[in-house]
């Protein structure tokens, strides 16, 4: 009997590896390195080997293992390729079938952001909901779309690519991918910071945010004691941001929005923001959509991918 | 053997009816009035009537008929029950239920323009792709979206409901929703109109639309004579629409996006228009994505209803 699954959620530095039950109990988890020397070549065997050896310890058999799920941060096509994953120093390269044919057990990739999405629908902040929008606020912005309770790719994997959706046609400083104006220069972590510095150099309003280094917590600290520079930087930011996930759930209507990456841990004061400018901006029907915080945090991924082979 | 499908698509005038084969052959179409009095109580019952009568006179059993596909113009959640439609004088009504009461044949109900992307999808200018994005453009903007081949309703049947995205937070004027700035005010034939009017106001630069009636179309037609006023309005459509759009191939990344509805008779000069902006804002993965004009026109409801059942 099928009992056993894994998820495998490769980052740029280390490898996150869950072993799991198919009912969601994850049994115990562990970390490898991310050896990306010769193109990440090591990358995919080291997997495999990680699994190998996990079994052996566990006394399971590979017959009783339903399947391996791999979250890689890269687009990836809805055959589990990945179509190029730069921190990994891979191009194209079929992921699911070369770890297929590493461990003789099925394997199945999909883009770390959805496979985040996937693991908070199914166990986290959305558990037991099939419609979820995930948007993940890091360095960059990342997403995931949940329809029907699997992970939205896309024709080119690009599918819950919602940081790179432009949010302001006026910008004319350009984000990493090229483009003027996405959502990921207003609301990432990086993004919080830029808009930061730009309306302290335009004013000479007094800010506690002028005394230290500038970072996205310091200036959600800063709002949560009423500094009014903060409050016009978190006011923009929940602007782009809740306009953006009205926009979105004009497309796919979902049951919750997540909200997680490392500047959701700002916490409620975070979503009540963004809450505020969905409500403005949203379709009727979808004005009462909750928005609520991620909860699997670091764990989101291996759930996730456990979940894509169920 | 199921050999025959019927697909059904309800207006505010007349239900557009065709009988089909499973292999999506249109074996005959015709029209029925639209009764909208005492709350469209004779709507389904007359419905259920035409199909009875059409199996009789091509002498077809009920066992060969896979179902009844019904597009309805307003929100349908998933399991095919109409939240509200009022062009029907319709409150929430469970659709797919009552139909296959009245009939002994199973029924589906779906959105008017989610079922007409289907059957853009099935027989149409996406014929055969699995992932695609619909606009209508008429009166208002409706929208339709196919993931895996399937309508995505959403969660309160507003899946789709694109021309409801704001794209526009300065906007002051509301539209029919509430809300102001939604691409419906931009994009549609009253909006293209709005657009034209207000710019015709601005300014006192000779045009030829200062000489007749105002429509989307004589704005269209003034833009392929070189008016460089219609060129501002149909810039700002293209901009605003090629824009949207874009944001929508973050979301789902579809493999082709098509655009229909009256307004769309303008024909290639206004996907040129919608492509160019297209290009400007979407992915680097997504603009290539091809944007063509719908191909079934009034039957694309009767195709994708058809559609549902199959």
């Amino acid at each position: 009997m099928k009992r056993y699954c894994f998820g495998i959620d490769v980052g740029g530095t280390t490898i996150k590896c869950g072993l799991f039950q198919t009912d969601g109990k994850l049994l115990e988890k562990w970390e490898v390195k991310t050896r990306t020397e010769n193109s990440g070549e090591k990358i995919l065997p080291d997997i495999a080997d990680t699994v190998e050896k996990k079994l052996q310890e566990k006394e399971i058999s590979k017959e009783e293992v339903i399947g391996i799920g791999v979250g890689v941060p890269g687009p990836v096509n809805s055959q589990g390729d990945v179509i190029q994953a730069v921190n990994l120093f891979w191009g194209y390269k079929k992921v699911s079938e070369e770890l297929e044919a590493l461990t003789g057990i099925p394997a199945m990739a999909g883009n770390d952001a959805n496979v985040a999405a996937l693991g908070e629908a199914w166990k986290g902040a959305a558990a037991g909901e099939d419609n979820v929008v995930m948007v993940t606020l890091g360095t960059g912005v990342g997403g995931g779309i949940i329809v029907n309770g699997r992970i939205l790719s896309g024709t080119h994997g690009a599918g819950g690519e919602i940081g790179h959706m432009n949010v302001n046609h006026e910008e004319t400083e350009s984000c990493n991918c090229g483009n003027q104006g996405c959502l990921e220069q207003m609301a990432s972590a990086t993004g919080i910071v830029r808009m930061a510095k730009k309306i302290l150099c335009s004013c000479e309003d007094e800010s506690m945010l002028r005394q230290k280094e500038i970072t996205a917590k310091t200036v959600f600290d800063a709002y949560k004691q009423g500094d009014q520079l903060a409050q016009r930087v978190v006011e923009i930011f929940g602007e782009y941001l809740g306009g953006a996930l009205a926009c979105i759930a004009c497309v796919t209507d979902p049951s919750v929005i997540v909200v997680g990456g490392g500047v959701s841990k700002a916490g409620k004061i975070l979503t009540d923001c963004v809450e505020k400018y969905f409500k403005k901006y949203a379709f009727s029907s979808c004005k009462n959509t909750p928005i609520v915080l991620a909860k699997l945090e670091n764990d989101a991924g291996i759930y996730g991918a456990a979940k894509m082979v169920l």
